[in-house]
C-alpha cells in the first residue's frame, strides 16, 4: 500500500519548488500518457458530426438529453485528447466537467485491477457502514487520510458531490444540536416523535449559509445552497436557507487592491449581518462556500476574505465547509485550494469528489455523530474508486503533477494575459490558480460562440457564470498542451 | 450486446412457470458459483472475533463507525457465503443491505472487464449528461430498457437510491410546474429572481406525500419523505410534507381479510383527505411509496391498495413514484415487485438501485423535462455499473433466477410458516414475497437478540421495523440454503 501524505505535502512546499526551479523544465514533464498523444487536434467533420447527430437522437428518445455535446470513443482517447464518435480529436480543457485527474486512459489505471484482489474489492461493493472489507481501515488511512487536508483527522466516504454536501449538513445540523443539548447524546420523547412528522424540535429549523452564484449540487438540501444558474432551481422546493453576496473582484488583482479589499468587507458584512438576523427563527448552524466559485462563474475570494469568514465563523459558533468539489485534488497548483489561504486552523469539514473520483467529506473530529447510523446509507461510497484514487495519487507523485499544474499554470495564464491585452474587447477578468483558469468574454452571446467555435477547432472547453469561459484541463496538462489551447483561442477570438 | 427483456419477461408468465413444474428441480438451479461453496457456515471464534474487534478500533479512529457488524475478507467469499476477517464462515441472508445480486464473487462478474473495451468504460468514467460513450444508447437500450417495468419508456441513470428519488421528485415537480403553465416552457422573470433566493414562486411550495414508517434514502430531500425510525432524521430540517398511514396488516393473510380491506380504506381515504388539505398552501405534486416496506418493517401493502391509490394520484393529477429500490431485480420473484399488482397503468416512476448496482429511474415519458440541465449532475450514473448489471441479467436469464427466486422463496416461506406454528410465542406475521421475508419477533430487544445469535451461529440476516427480521438473500439462494437458514434459525429461537 501506498504512503504518500508527506511527499504530496513536500510538493507543495517553498523548499520543493526552489529545488524544482533549479532543475532543466523537461525533467518535470514525463507522463507515460502524454507520449501517445496524437501531435494536436484533428477535426474532420462538421461538429456535431453525423454519428453523433444520429446517436443524440437515440439518447433522445429514452431521455432529457439536450445538455449532450458530443459522444466519445473511450477506445480512441489518450491523455489530453478526447475523440468524438466521428473520429474527430479535441485538446481535452475542460475533461468530463473536471473530473478526469489523469486525462484518458492513462496505463497505470488500465492496470489497476489486474490483480484479482483488487478487481474483487471491486465486483463485490460492500454495504460500507456495516460489512467493509478488513483493507478498509487501511485504504482509509494510506489512500484518502494521506492526501487530507493539514489539520483534518476524519473522512467519510460518498457516492458524488451532492451527497457529500448534504452529508457534510447533516454532519454539521447533529454537531449544532449536540452543542445546544450540551453535549448530552440523549434525545426527548418530543424530539423523537416530532422528527417523524418533519416537525420542530426534532427536525428543527437550522439552515446552511451559502454564497450568491455558488454551486453546491442538485438533490434538494444540496440544491438550496445552490445560487448559480435558476435553470438549475426552477420549479423545485427549496429550504428557506439564507445567501449572501460573494466577492466579484476587479481584475487584475494587484491594480484594483483597495476596491477589491472594500469588496471583500461589504460582502463579509453581510454574512455577519445575516448571521445575526437568523438566530431569531432559522438560525445559521454552517456555511458553505467555494475556494473558487466555478459553475457560477470562476468567482475568487481571498485568502484574507476566506480568514475573515473563518473569524466570523468562529465568532458565531457556525461550522465553515469548504466545498473542494471542483478545486480539490491538485488543479490550482496545491492539492487543496483552501491551502493557499493560510487558514489560522483547519475548515471544519472540506468536501471533494471528481478528480478525486470517490464522493467524500474530510472532518474535524468534533463532527463525528455521537450515534451510528446517522451520516449512513447502503452503500456509502465505493471501494472501487478508491483504488483508482490510490493509483492517480501515486502518479501524482512520481510525476510531479502539482508541480506540473503550477508550472503550465503559470503559463498558460501569462498567455491568456497576453491575449487579453492583444485583445482587450474580447477577452477580460482573466484569473485563477494553477491551471484552474477562466477569463470573460463581452458578453454571453459571445462566450457562448467563443465556446461552440473553440469545439470546431478542435479545443473542448466549459462555460461557467454568466459570460466566463472555464478551463479545467487534467493534472497532466503540459506547456506544449497550453501553447495549443493559446494558438487555437487566439485564432477563434480573432475570427470572432 | 444483450436482448434479454422478453425472456425475463416470460420468465414471468403462466405459461413458463407451468413448464418449470413439469422439470425435475435440480435443473433449476445450476448456478455456477454456488457450486464451490462451502458445504455450511463455520463460526471458529467469538463474534465479533478478535481481529474483527482490532479493525473496528481503527476505523473508529476516522469515522463513525458504530454500525460496522464485521469485516470482509472479500477474497474468500464466494455465492451465498460471507468470510469475515477472523475466518467465520456465514451464510448469507442479508448480502449487503440487500445489494447484491449474484452473491459474492460470481465468476461472470470476475471476467467482466477482460475486455479491454469495458475496461476504458470504467476508467474513463464520463460526464455522462456532457460527453456518453458513443455506445451509451445502446447500452442504456440493451440493459436497462430490456428490463424495465412494463410500459415505462425513459430512463435516466443516476449514482445511488437516494439520488434516484432526489431526482424523481425533481422530475415530479416540473411537471407539476409545467402542467400549471399550460406547458409552456419559458419562466416568467419572477420565477427566474424568486428561486435564486429560495422563495416562490420559483422555488414553489409542493410536497411529495410519503407513508408512515416509508423509507427513500437520507439525502434532505429524500429524507423528508422517510419515516421509519427517528435516528434517521433527528437533528436534520425537513420539508414540511405530509405523511398518510401504510397498511398495517394481520396475518395470516388469508384470516383476515375483512380487516385487512378496512385497513387498506383507511390509509387510502387519509392520502385522499391529505391531497385535499394541502390544496390550500403545499399541494401534494406526488406520492412516494415502497410496495413493500423494506427498512420500516417488511410491511405489505396489497395489490387492492396500490390499485387505489393508482386511482386516487391520476383523480388528482398527482404523480405516483413506485420506489423499488430494495424490492426490484428480482427478490420478490418478479423483476418488479409493483408487477404483483395488476396496476391498470404503469406508475409515473419507477426508481432503483441496490442489486441494479446502478441507481436511477424509469419514467413515464410525460416527466421527461422540457429543458436540459434539469436533471443532471457531473456523473449522472456510472458505465462501470451497467457493464456489471448486463452480466447479472445474463445469469439471471441463464439460470432462470428469478424462477429460481420464487421456489427458494416458495420453500423458505413454507419453513418459516412452520416455525410459526411450532414456536407461535417467539415467531409471528411470516410475510413477503419471493425470498424477500420477513417476520415478526415478540419485542425490539427479542428481535435484537435472535439476529445476534443468527449471527453467532453462522447466519447474517438483517433487522427491520420494530421487531422485524428481514431476510434478503441473493438470486443464487437455494432450497438447501433456505434449509440451511431454517435449520439454524429453529436451533436459535429454541434457546432464546
Amino acid at each position: 500500500m501506498l504512503k504518500t501524505g508527506n511527499m504530496l505535502r513536500s510538493a507543495n512546499s517553498p523548499q520543493y519548488f526552489k529545488m524544482m526551479k533549479m532543475m532543466p523544465k523537461w525533467s518535470r514533464s514525463s507522463s507515460v500518457c502524454v507520449k501517445s498523444e496524437p501531435e494536436e487536434p484533428r477535426i474532420t467533420t462538421s461538429i456535431p458530426g453525423p454519428k453523433t447527430q444520429q446517436l443524440l437522437k437515440q439518447l433522445s428518445k429514452l431521455q432529457q438529453a439536450g445538455s449532450v455535446q458530443l459522444f466519445a470513443d473511450y477506445d480512441k482517447c489518450v491523455g489530453n485528447y478526447f475523440v468524438d464518435a466521428d473520429g474527430n480529436v479535441f485538446l481535452d480543457a475542460f475533461t468530463q466537467i473536471s473530473s478526469l485527474p489523469l486525462g484518458y486512459n492513462h496505463p497505470k489505471l488500465m492496470d489497476a485491477f489486474d490483480d484479482k484482489h483488487y478487481l474483487k474489492q471491486l465486483i463485490n461493493r460492500p454495504a460500507l457502514g456495516v460489512f467493509p472489507s478488513s483493507k478498509w481501515p487501511e485504504m482509509l488511512n494510506n489512500i484518502l487520510m494521506a492526501v487530507a487536508p493539514p489539520g483534518l483527522k476524519c473522512v467519510s466516504t460518498m457516492m458524488c458531490g451532492s451527497c457529500s454536501n448534504e452529508n457534510a449538513f447533516k454532519s454539521v445540523f447533529i454537531w449544532y444540536r449536540t452543542k445546544e443539548r450540551g453535549g448530552k447524546i440523549d434525545f426527548t420523547p418530543e424530539e423523537m416523535n416530532s422528527c417523524l412528522i418533519n416537525q420542530p424540535p426534532g427536525s428543527p429549523h437550522l439552515s446552511i449559509l451559502s454564497f450568491k452564484t455558488g454551486f453546491h449540487g442538485r438533490t434538494l438540501g444540496a440544491l438550496s445552497t445552490t445560487r448559480s444558474k435558476a435553470i438549475h432551481k426552477l420549479d423545485c422546493p427549496a429550504f428557506e436557507w439564507p445567501c449572501a453576496s460573494f466577492p466579484k473582484y476587479k481584475y487584475p488583482l494587484n491594480e484594483h487592491e483597495r476596491e477589491n479589499c472594500e469588496e471583500d468587507q461589504k460582502c463579509l458584512s453581510q454574512v455577519e449581518d445575516i448571521i445575526h438576523k437568523q438566530k431569531q427563527c432559522n438560525p445559521v448552524a454552517g456555511v458553505i462556500v467555494e475556494p473558487i466559485q466555478a459553475e457560477g462563474g470562476d468567482n475568487e475570494g481571498s485568502p484574507e476574505f476566506f480568514q475573515c469568514l473563518q473569524k466570523i465563523c468562529k465568532k458565531n459558533g457556525v461550522a465553515l465547509i469548504i466545498d473542494e468539489v471542483q478545486t480539490g485534488c491538485g488543479p490550482t497548483g496545491k492539492m487543496w485550494c483552501h491551502e493557499h489561504f493560510n487558514l489560522p486552523s483547519p475548515p471544519d469539514i472540506v468536501t471533494f469528489s471528481k478528480k478525486m473520483l470517490s464522493g467524500g467529506f474530510y472532518f474535524n473530529e468534533s463532527f463525528m455523530p455521537p450515534q451510528p447510523y446517522r451520516i449512513f446509507n447502503t452503500w456509502m461510497g465505493d471501494p472501487g474508486k478508491l483504488i483508482l484514487l490510490e493509483k492517480v495519487i501515486k502518479v501524482m507523485n512520481e510525476e510531479n503533477l502539482i508541480c506540473n499544474t503550477k508550472h503550465t499554470g503559470n503559463h498558460l495564464k501569462k498567455g491568456l494575459l497576453e491575449l487579453e491585452k492583444e485583445l482587450p474587447n474580447v477577452i477580460s477578468s482573466v484569473r485563477g490558480r494553477g491551471t484552474f483558469l477562466a477569463f470573460d468574454a463581452p458578453t454571453a452571446e459571445a462566450r457562448d460562440k467563443i465556446n461552440i467555435d473553440l469545439k470546431k477547432n478542435g479545443v473542448l472547453s466549459g462555460a461557467c457564470g454568466v459570460k466566463a469561459i472555464r478551463i479545467r484541463p487534467a493534472l497532466i496538462f503540459q506547456k506544449k498542451h497550453a501553447d495549443i489551447y493559446l494558438d487555437i483561442l487566439r485564432k477563434t477570438l480573432k475570427k470572432l
